[in-house]
Parts: structure tokens; sequence; C-alpha cells
């Protein structure tokens, strides 16, 4: 099983994705949010790249059981239902609902995949499931790093950390023998270095502090935590729902 | 003194750039062989980010004392006059010529940074006289690894290691305070995970073991050196030479 890795979604083309098992990682917030919101009962979320995709799609669709959701620079967007702090999506707010979804980096990094064979949304809370369905395909997996699409480097290193962490996972893994790229590579030794306080590495990371000022720090607290949602959201057609057999959940 | 980095060169725009100091890492071959070119004695290299570019800039050029250099997938362009190997660059080949410079991936992030206000470029071979130019401006700096544009990762392990190891250098300074972006510090975790032999990690990249392939083992010996060439090319108007006043060789 051959694992391969991007550090963020922007340098590739969609159609470059057709056919590739995929895992996309955006752990502040949207990979996060969405677990969230799947196991709080919401039917499905419709991830796209842009606000005017949003706008478009949700014309179309009936107000009551659709709502928009997502962020740009991190704020709800002006006429959407809901921001991107997972502590949105509660019960209440998502049971039963369609969610439109748009964030800066996380949902542009899912709308790409569409033409994946199989897209997997992954994240330090449903880390196990993740690596766990990974070793039950046996297939070759790319990581996708939602990255931060506003800097330069485009680079998250929380993103990074977790893919390493989940590397780390399946590499460990006796049942299968994994073969690495040299991005996978570095994401596992950014693991190795940044990886023993998963909540000290997300307030310390630029897109933490970022975060922080703008009022999240309980956000950070909750996407730190390792299993805490064991679920795996993936993509289904256009949508993203959660898979059905839940994987059984063992510590590698 | 920030210390900024981008694992590969397309993920912005050239404007982007703009009043940037900037480093462009391609160890594998372009920042090693351009560095030896000027070594030995080429007038000048112009790096320019495609094969057309190469061709309409040399028409208009005289024929005796300029050449054409550069590679597509780590083998010479048809028509040109050199390769990419550091080994054709000998003085009987470029001394007092002009060389219109093409390749895969660090001539275009030279060509890229031709906005930047500074920018010069480093290797494992020049890995102190570049550091120490950093530490003399005194200013901002960005580190650009060329990256692999035929990759989805686009991202260069010895790239990464190499600016990792700038980073340690650096850091080690006591004169000077050097605050790092995420990326930064990841390039230097996965310099430390990488950087004990720089020949070893070479010939086990990616993009070593393919040159290799291609019978380029000798050239992973000469990249691997480090500073055994101490001078630093620097973009002057829209040619790389040599900087004229050498930065004095304190190993940090």
């Amino acid at each position: 099983m051959k694992i391969d890795l991007s550090f963020n979604a922007v340098q590739f083309d969609d159609l470059q994705l057709r056919e590739k098992n995929i895992i996309v990682l955006d752990v502040l917030r949207a990979s996060t949010t969405i677990t969230i919101a799947l196991k709080n009962g919401a039917r499905e979320i419709i991830p796209v790249a842009s606000i005017e995709s949003a706008v478009k799609i949700s014309g179309s669709l009936f107000g009551e059981v659709t709502l928009r959701g997502g962020e740009r620079n991190g704020k709800i967007i002006e006429g959407f239902n809901l921001g991107n702090s997972p502590l949105e999506y509660n019960e209440t707010a998502v049971k039963g609902k369609s969610i439109i979804y748009c964030t800066t980096n996380g949902s542009v990094a899912m709308a790409k995949s569409r033409y994946a064979r199989t897209l997997a949304i992954g994240s330090f809370i449903n880390l196990t499931a993740t690596t766990n369905f990974i070793r039950d395909e046996k297939k070759d997996f790319l990581f996708i790093c939602a990255g931060r699409a506003n800097t330069i480097g485009n680079f998250s290193l929380e993103d990074a950390v977790c893919a390493g962490m989940m590397i780390q996972n399946l590499s460990k893994t006796e049942s299968i023998d994994v073969e690495l790229s040299d991005s996978a590579k570095a994401a596992y030794a950014i693991f190795k270095s940044f990886g023993r306080s998963i909540l000290k590495m997300l307030k310390n990371s630029e897109h933490g502090k970022y975060l922080i000022e703008q009022g999240f720090a309980e956000d950070l607290k909750i996407c730190a935590q390792i299993d805490s949602v064991p679920v795996l959201p993936i993509l289904i057609g256009t949508v993203i729902k959660l898979k059905k057999e839940e994987t059984s959940i063992e510590h590698a």
C-alpha cells in the first residue's frame, strides 16, 4: 500500500485526482466540524468551493431542510445559517438537515476531490476510524492537507501533524505493508517533532493562534480530542455522509 | 527576522513575491549547477520558465557567447548546448558565456521570483554562504523550495532538508533573533529526521533515485558536498551572477 501526501490542495487539477483514494484533512476546522455535524444527525454535507456556488445550489433547495454553513477568514459568511465552529453544529441545529458547506480551505479540497474513487474526511477526533478505513481498503491512498490559502507557504502544521499521526498508525499495523512517498515521510517527521501534545501544537500553530484571537479557543480543545467522535464521513455521489458500517476501533 | 517557507513554487502568483527577500532551493540540481557554472566563470545565468522562452530569448543573442542549458525530466532538451548535470558546466564549457537556463522546477521558481527585492540561490554546496547572506541582510526571508512539478504532492525532500539545515544555522546565530513560520518549523523538523547523512538522503529521495536511474549518480555526490563551492549566486536585474563581495564563511 502506497501512501502519498500533498501539503495543500491548490497545486493540482481536479482531474489528477480521478480514481484516487483520498483522505482530506482540515483539522481546524472543516474536517472536525463535518464529523461532528454528521454524528449529531445532519442528513448530509454538500461541500462547495465558493460562496457563489453555495448561493446557487441553495437557491434550488427547500429552505426548511437546508442550511448554509461555513466561513471566510474564520468568520460566518453573511446570509449563512451557521459559521464553522463545531460547537454550532449541535443536534438541535443540524438534525435531519442538508448542509451546504463552504470554507476557505477544507471544502475547497473536498470539492476538488469529487472525481476521486473514494474520499473520506479525517481529523484527530476520528483518527482511528480513518486509519482503520485505509487499512481495510488495502489500496493506495493520498492524504490531502487542506493548507492555508491566504498564506504564501499554503501550509497547515496541524494537518501535517494529523496526517503524520495516521501514517504512524498505519506503519505500525503488521497486517499491511506501507510504502511512503517523500512527502508522507516528511509529514511523519513533522508529527514526530510536534505530535507530543496535540492541544499545545494547535494553540501554538499560526491557524490556532488566529482562531484564539477570533474567540474560538474552545474549538481548539474539541479539535484536539483524539478519537472522541469515532465515525467516518465519506463522499457518496456528491454529498458527504457517515460511512454505514462503522469501522471497529482498534488503537494501533 | 522572520523566516517563511514554501514547499513548492506553483501555489502563488509572481506578484505576491514583490518586495520579498527570497532564497530559491533546488538541490537536485538547478541551484547546485548554477552555483558551479558561475564559480567556473560563466558570465551570467538567465533563468526562464519554459523552453519557448529559452528559444525566443536566445534568438536575439549572439551564438558564440550564449549557451542554452537545462532539462526536461532530467534529460537535455533538444537543441540545447548543455543538460543539467553540474559536471557539464566546467570551465572549458562555460567561461565567459551567458547561459539561458530552463529546468522543470528550479528555473521556474527563479523566473517567478523576478519581482523580488533580493533573490539568492541556495543549496548544500553553498549553504554557509547563503546563511551568512541572510544573517548580514538582517531582513525577513522566504525560502522557496523548487518542489517537483510532475508529482501531486509537488514536494522535494532534499530541498526541505536543505532549507531546514539553513534554518538551524540561522537559529543558532546569537546575533540575530529568528522567528519561524509553521512551514519553516516543519522544514527544520524534516531536516532533523533526514539530515544526518546528506548523500544518503539524496540517494533515498524520489528525485535522487530517478537521477540515479538516468545515469546521474555522480551528480548526487557533488550536490551533497556541504560548502564545497562557497559563493552566492544572486539576481541582478534579470540575470543571475555571483555576489561580488564574497561573504566570509563562518560555520554557525
